[in-house]
């Protein structure tokens, strides 16, 4: 039965939706890269140490290598006085020996000498000719870096699913990971239909419109580590948006904006079935309900409506949480979230989910969120000024002013 | 008066530490690039749009267009019949009239014909012969997205010093801003020494260890929109250190890590000193103490203590809001934050800002944060195991358990 003579067959809810979506793709496969390129790439493998980090015991600070049991009575009225037998560089090897009532001089990160288990602080000493005072008591262990006290080979340092971040790739070089698997960021194909559409830039006819959808679209497929690829527009013909799919086919995934409702050149849904199977079509969600997800050669695809909030709160409600499940990060939007009193109720309808746009500012350190006004789902710029967004769900039909509402952060 | 003789002439504050090094530092200067490779750029200009957005009225749904006073009286019991005088098509000017008791076919984002004041659903409508039955009555403007009512020309639509998000990148397509620009990315020397340093992946001789920091630290440039570049390890000499500072003065920034506690060895502040001003030495912080901040050849440089977790942390808590600024960000963090229960008590010391690092996990909704328990500033799996951090500032002695403290997240 075709869609477009029958409308929106049902509503799928949001939670639904993303269900059939998730069950429709797989992991978008796994690549070696090097570990000073993988900051914010997935990491497809645990991460396991062959080394202990540190290496060796060594000092951690700058002062006196010694045996603790020479220091047990020693305090600043009465010190410890040691005898100074010789000095440990950093970065060499050493083969001094500590024995009872010596000290060896020694230098943050350089190797404790065989017999000394502690470290005194240069400003515990005090140089008495070659001898040395020591003015306080250490236990064993003081002041040392234990050789594996950070990482014992065979410890699991990261894991498979995280996402890399600074500290990440430095424990990479730490324990000589060079080469490491990640996530492949998921290829997606962007399409805009529509005779209407001319590029960016470009001086428009009367009844022409700008593509703003493929743009924002591969930002955002950006932002959450894919990789996108403009394929440009189609215009409204079943040919041609058939032989677009199939092309666009070869990548992880499709997004194609426009052509989503149920107008008489609304050929996308239909395009789909002929090629592929088309799993739903309209989700209860506001903006963003005409959108269509399907397969087309085992490839998702998503039909996303062609008003750019539409279609910007669509990919954020579903391909966002696909494009980040794809790489092995759980399936979710995965935006900071805060929790903000409502400025000003919001009133939804029952059985869809409104995704509300807010700004959030701070009052003595408390955050406030305004829902934006103008709300049409064609208005970017309710997008371009809203710092997040409030979600209220199927079964809710708003919330009042003064509320407690959990807000999600675009970005910081 | 020399560094190396007298120890820390005195621990700067965190906030007055920032303070000297942002009246030290100017913005990275501007560039143009195209709105398409903008994303997470930051602003260096208002962006007026020249254009209406929508550049005509056009229809919001697909339906019809009308007059509305023609459908005042109109009801799903006692319609109004039009006559249709035509059908409007998307991407294409019409010459269509619609005038007193008329009606024409119209696709949602075709532009609206003269005459017409409002577009009725299809679904409000039924075919009645060659008439049209209009079965609600519609107030002028509804369904129709009105010229300029997105944007006005002369419009600012982003603002100078906001970062670019998807959204934000469709408005400039939106626009037809094509090109913009936007802050340079602050390039960042970054420098390790210690005679004890091998690259990652390297076998280690005894008394050797990995170079850490070069790696975590052009990751952390690079998490703030940074460009690093990495100059290799330094060995523990004066006249190498200074030749390697004034080759980094030619960045924007250098980032130096090692040699920056009060030992023998530590010749980074005196090397800084005679090229050019070190404008403190010690900050009260921990971890991160031992850091040093001076200007050479007019460039800011970072002495960051030679431990791992120091100088990421030092880094985050000085560096981190420079490079901000220095693209025209507000010179904070930029983390975002969240509030949660502590579930152990922090202890901390008068006089000092400790950054603990914690774990977060949520519980019935509620995020928790557990400060992790091994936190020396060598042990690098605290910052790799953490969610993100908890200051205890200066003049707190620390957090009871149970209380409620503000995490910064590391991502998320």
């Amino acid at each position: 039965m075709s869609v477009r003579m029958h409308g929106f067959v049902r509503y799928v809810r949001l939670e639904d939706a993303l269900k059939i979506i998730l069950s429709n793709v797989r992991q978008a496969g796994t690549e070696l890269v090097n570990f000073d390129q993988a900051l914010e790439r997935v990491l497809a493998e645990d991460v396991v140490s062959n080394v202990d980090v540190p290496p060796f015991d060594r000092s951690a600070v700058d002062g006196y290598a010694v045996r603790a049991a020479d220091t047990f009575r020693a305090s600043d009225d009465k010190p410890v006085r040691l005898r100074v037998v010789g000095s440990i560089a950093i970065g060499s090897p050493t083969k001094l020996r500590v024995r009872k009532d010596e000290a060896a001089k020694i230098m943050t990160g350089a190797p404790m000498p065989t017999g000394a288990d502690a470290a005194v602080m240069l400003e515990n000493t005090r140089i008495a000719g070659r001898k040395l005072d020591i003015c306080t008591s250490l236990t064993p262990g003081k002041n040392v870096s234990a050789r594996g006290e950070d990482v014992r080979a065979g410890n699991i340092v990261l894991k498979r699913g995280q996402k890399l971040r600074p500290q990440d790739v430095g424990m990479l070089a730490s324990v000589g990971k060079v080469r490491v698997w990640v996530a492949r960021k998921p290829r997606v194909a962007i399409l805009a239909t529509g005779n209407e559409l001319r590029r960016p830039g470009k001086r428009l006819g009367r009844a022409e419109t700008t593509d703003i959808n493929s743009y924002s679209l591969a930002a955002a497929v950006e932002s959450c580590g894919g990789k996108p690829q403009l394929l440009g527009v189609v215009k409204d013909d079943e040919a041609l948006l058939k032989k677009a799919l199939l092309k666009a086919s070869k990548h992880d995934m499709t997004l194609l904006s426009g052509g989503s409702s149920v107008g008489k050149r609304d050929l996308v849904p239909d395009a789909i079935s002929e090629i592929g199977e088309v799993l739903f079509h309209g989700v209860a969600i506001r903006p963003g309900g005409p959108t269509a997800f399907g397969v087309v050669r085992g490839k998702p695809v998503f039909a996303l409506a062609g008003f750019p909030v539409a279609s910007l709160v669509a990919f954020d409600m579903l391909a966002r949480p696909t494009l980040r499940a794809m790489q092995g990060l759980p399936a979710s939007r995965g935006y900071p979230r805060v929790q903000a009193r409502l400025m000003r109720k919001i009133s939804s309808t029952l059985g869809r989910a409104d995704v509300v746009r807010v700004r959030v500012r701070h009052v003595a350190g408390r955050p406030l969120a305004e829902p934006i006004r103008v709300t049409g789902s064609s208005i970017l710029s309710s997008m371009t000024k809203a710092d997040g967004f409030v979600i209220v769900p199927e079964n809710s039909e708003g919330f009042k002013e003064g509320s407690t509402v959990e807000v999600e952060l675009f970005s910081c």
